[in-house]
């Protein structure tokens, strides 16, 4: 919310702060596909070497190698042949420096088994999708020299408890300064 | 849509416009969080002195001071209590000059209160979310010592009805020199 | 993701690839308000003329005159009148000199008809939103003198089959030079 008054800054640095938000989020809208295919490789490649991942339900893996690993479990991957959809909000960004922060809203989407089947016009007859989940994410970004990556991530139930309203409410304090 | 047309912009110019548009995401990408937190001094912050926000229902406030209250009323905060989640689309923005109308799609989420619960493999066991509304916003916005504020924002419910189409309709017509 | 491996840029060139990504993030944000209020001409202008749509279950168009009249035909104009609503998450985008290839989920909401309607407090009572379909769409783009144009369309369902997951792969080979 800083950028206009932020007069001494230079070109190259205001650039480079629109560049960072532009790679960020490219690397926040890579999740969803990702996580969908199983893409252990790239989630390796994203995260730091000590990256750190918190789901909700104490679901904890500490390192690079173990958060790409996820993915590949038997379980996600008869999520996936089911048909797991991660459906991602806009986020919001806050870069300080080298680190930033992003928050946003998680759909977790699966193919509804019993619903009775609805037509909608010109769209067909469908069970529809249930939204399993919904939740807050916390995003910890680092920049090295492979680009921003992930340092941790923390998701928590929007479901009335307390800790998903103490992400969003990080989100707010940063633009704070505006009243 | 006319970023390539104009080539006669100055540096500072196209950078200024570049930062207003980021800054535009970040301010809507705020509003789920601070309706889901009840964040009045947020909201405060980010309508100007005489914003007006009119919601589906015949729901409206005028002034920063009324509309930032909304989120403190007692029914609000226990639609949070209960998993109340804003769900926010990529959204489209036109800027012109000191104010710019951004039209995005709202998805209002909570807690199924009844359904059968389901389980997902590797994701537990859940009743999953309910869509309860899903609408159709256009925010004014106008440029402001402060940042980018909000002037007024409408929300018409996308149930079939007109209103909600004329607001998506708006945000078409910027486009229109394109053809 | 090699924004800031490539020194040898040129200021214009930086500001061009920025400008790009953002009038990129405008031409898919358009797409639901032009889906939802069956806007032809607004989809004839942003298709290139040999442009094709390839949507799930065999509907095809080729020609941006055809792929227009899709969002006029009378099941389409019927859908619209029962609350169709197209909702996109936030876009992966790869732009490659004057093409770009761009990831999207789509949802596609409608009013449930049936549902037991639900009271969520200080947000009225409502039978809610049936999630219809949720798919994976792939925009291959390309620059022309009026703007980044829709070359190519595909959309397929997430619904556990396999072309949803290519859809989404090729997304992440993209940023595979990262690891």
């Amino acid at each position: 919310m800083d950028e206009h008054n932020d007069n001494n800054r230079s070109i190259e640095e205001r650039l480079r702060a629109i560049e960072d938000r532009l790679e960020i989020y490219n690397l926040i809208a890579a999740h969803p596909p990702s996580a969908d295919t199983g893409a252990n490789q790239f989630v390796h490649a994203v995260y730091t070497e000590d990256g750190i991942i918190d789901l909700a339900g104490g679901k904890h893996a500490s390192g690079n190698e173990a958060i790409a690993a996820m993915v590949q479990e038997p379980g996600h991957r008869a999520a996936i042949q089911g048909g797991l959809a991660h459906f991602a909000s806009l986020p919001h960004v806050q870069i300080d420096g080298d680190t930033a922060v992003v928050t946003s809203y998680l759909q977790i989407l699966a193919p509804h088994p019993t619903a009775e089947p609805v037509e909608v016009p010109n769209h067909g007859m469908s069970r529809g999708f249930r939204i399993h989940r919904v939740g807050a994410n916390r995003w910890e970004l680092v920049r090295t020299q492979a680009g921003w990556k992930i340092k941790r991530r923390i998701l928590r139930p929007l479901d009335g408890s307390e800790p998903a309203r103490e992400i969003l409410r990080a989100a707010l304090t940063a633009c704070e300064d505006r009243a």
